[in-house]
């Protein structure tokens, strides 16, 4: 929620130069993304995001996300993309951290989706999924089921200063869900966090799908229940909106039956992923820290819903 | 450098009514100023700051920042001003705290200022004061020689952990200067923190002046004295910049001889006077926070060097 580098001038002149882009008129750090530093860039009537990657982003998987965003961007899907500078080249460095230059998106993130913005949103997603069919690259999901024991074991007894008893509770879930989860279903390049924060609308129309930094191979119907967790309201387990995303979704790319079926679970999954790294977070806290952790216990919640009504929603 | 409260969409939709604005295209919390949450807003093809004024400003100071901003943009001097709704209002609430809707601005504060923007601001500062002849306001200098010993007891021997030896050179240097300290110039409204941050330039020409939060009556020239060592490269003596501020001011608004003569002393309090609230907040930062300090110890040096060499600079 701030801008962790201060960029001085002569770095950004030499920065926009790839580019052949003059000086800019407006330059303004953007209080969002609390991984980076993020500016709004105007140069030449043009609108830019400007990220630069801090520690906290696996600089590896820099030119995975990036060739993805451009990817998924010039495949027509609305996302916002890297700019290519005159070389060709995307990732650059700025004040000695790895950097880019991505497209601006006009719009706004809504706070309470309504059910077109979802089905927009669910549309997106699943061109998303179809775009890249031919997309190359390869991450795995660290966050998938193969983490989850770990990121319990390391919050161990801490889980229950957030809910006597949830230290148990969740590994009893897990072991059951691990048990119970699909190993065949449709596979490809997900978001992993389309939430609402991360798609920009004017009115009910999408700009596009913003923050491909958790994005990862793994079930494309994983990627489905991540969402409709992500866009029921918070502590609500009112179906309408995330069915609304599915319906969305279903118009491009129709689940198998396979993948219908396996949605409960999925739903469980992406409930306890969400819950157990709202828990670190809230875990970890800094003290004075202007980061906003996000509440925890909306998603055990929604977990418990998930466990208690085995249905799509 | 940070938004402290987020504003949900019903909030910011009947804000918005009060001015006849549609719902915004772009609404962005920006990482600047230490004290506000400030969002770039457009809605209906035009851009706004939305500032939503958090505890550290004095609420009973806001009507006259906010008329002063009116009074000095309705003037013509570039600067950036308070949007009035429908009903004439300026300061509103917004999420239970005052809120204003602020013209936008273009352009970027130079890091390292020219002669040619320096002559540009201080052009812009001598309009302020003369602009600001017939405005009714008036707010006491907190900051000004009348605080200085309370600010110097409040640090007390903390002060020798930025260098040893420095309370009891502080207070020297205090005792002479309120001795010395000018009584009667030439006084009105002033800005008090017109440093290169708080002006807007594409190129050589200024956008307008920001962030009126320190305004306040007091000696013109002592506002002069603050930006001639604000517009001074952090840790360097070289004149140059700081003659050109002055040498713009006195385009529009020639210094008296008394004036002139008081300006070695000005500048000696002007020293002084940010190296104590820089002083103030090094020594209470909070550790893990994202509030950068400024450095002291710049501050220092020119406090020395105007004791040291009792010039114009």
């Amino acid at each position: 929620m701030a801008v962790y580098t201060h960029v001085p001038d002569e770095a950004l002149t030499e920065f926009l130069s790839l580019y052949d882009l003059p000086a800019p008129t407006v330059f303004k750090g953007i209080a969002e993304g609390v991984e980076n530093s993020n500016y709004l860039l105007e140069t030449a009537g043009k609108r830019f995001i400007l990220t630069l990657y801090e520690k906290r982003v696996a600089k590896q998987d820099l030119p995975y996300f990036l060739d993805l965003m451009k990817h998924v961007m010039d495949a027509g899907v609305p996302a916002a993309g890297p700019i290519a500078d005159t070389q060709g080249n995307i990732l650059q460095t700025l004040c000695d951290r790895p950097a880019a230059l991505i497209e601006f998106l006009s719009g706004t993130s809504p706070q309470t989706p309504t059910p077109k913005q979802a089905i927009a949103a669910g549309t997106a997603m699943a061109q998303m999924h179809l775009a890249t069919a031919d997309f190359s690259g390869d991450r795995a999901n660290a966050l998938g089921p193969a983490g989850w024991a770990a990121m319990i074991e390391a919050l161990g007894q801490r889980l229950d200063s957030i809910e006597p008893g949830l230290e148990v509770e969740l590994n009893q879930l897990m072991t059951a869900l691990i048990a119970e989860w699909p190993r065949d279903l449709p596979r490809g390049t997900i978001h992993a966090d389309l939430f609402p924060d991360n798609v920009l609308f004017s009115g009910d129309t999408i700009g596009g799908v913003i923050d491909f930094y958790f994005s990862c191979t793994d079930f494309y119907a994983y990627d489905l229940a991540i969402s409709m967790n992500a866009w029921t309201e918070e502590g609500q387990t009112d179906p309408t909106v995330a069915q609304a995303f599915r319906e969305g979704y279903e118009t491009i790319r129709p689940l198998s039956a396979d993948e219908a079926n396996a949605l409960p679970v999925l739903l469980k999954g992406a409930a306890l992923r969400f819950l157990l790294t709202r828990a670190h977070d809230f875990l970890h806290q800094v003290p004075g820290s202007l980061v906003r952790v996000k509440d925890p216990l909306p998603y055990l919640a929604l977990l418990r819903h998930h466990r208690n009504h085995p249905g799509a929603f």
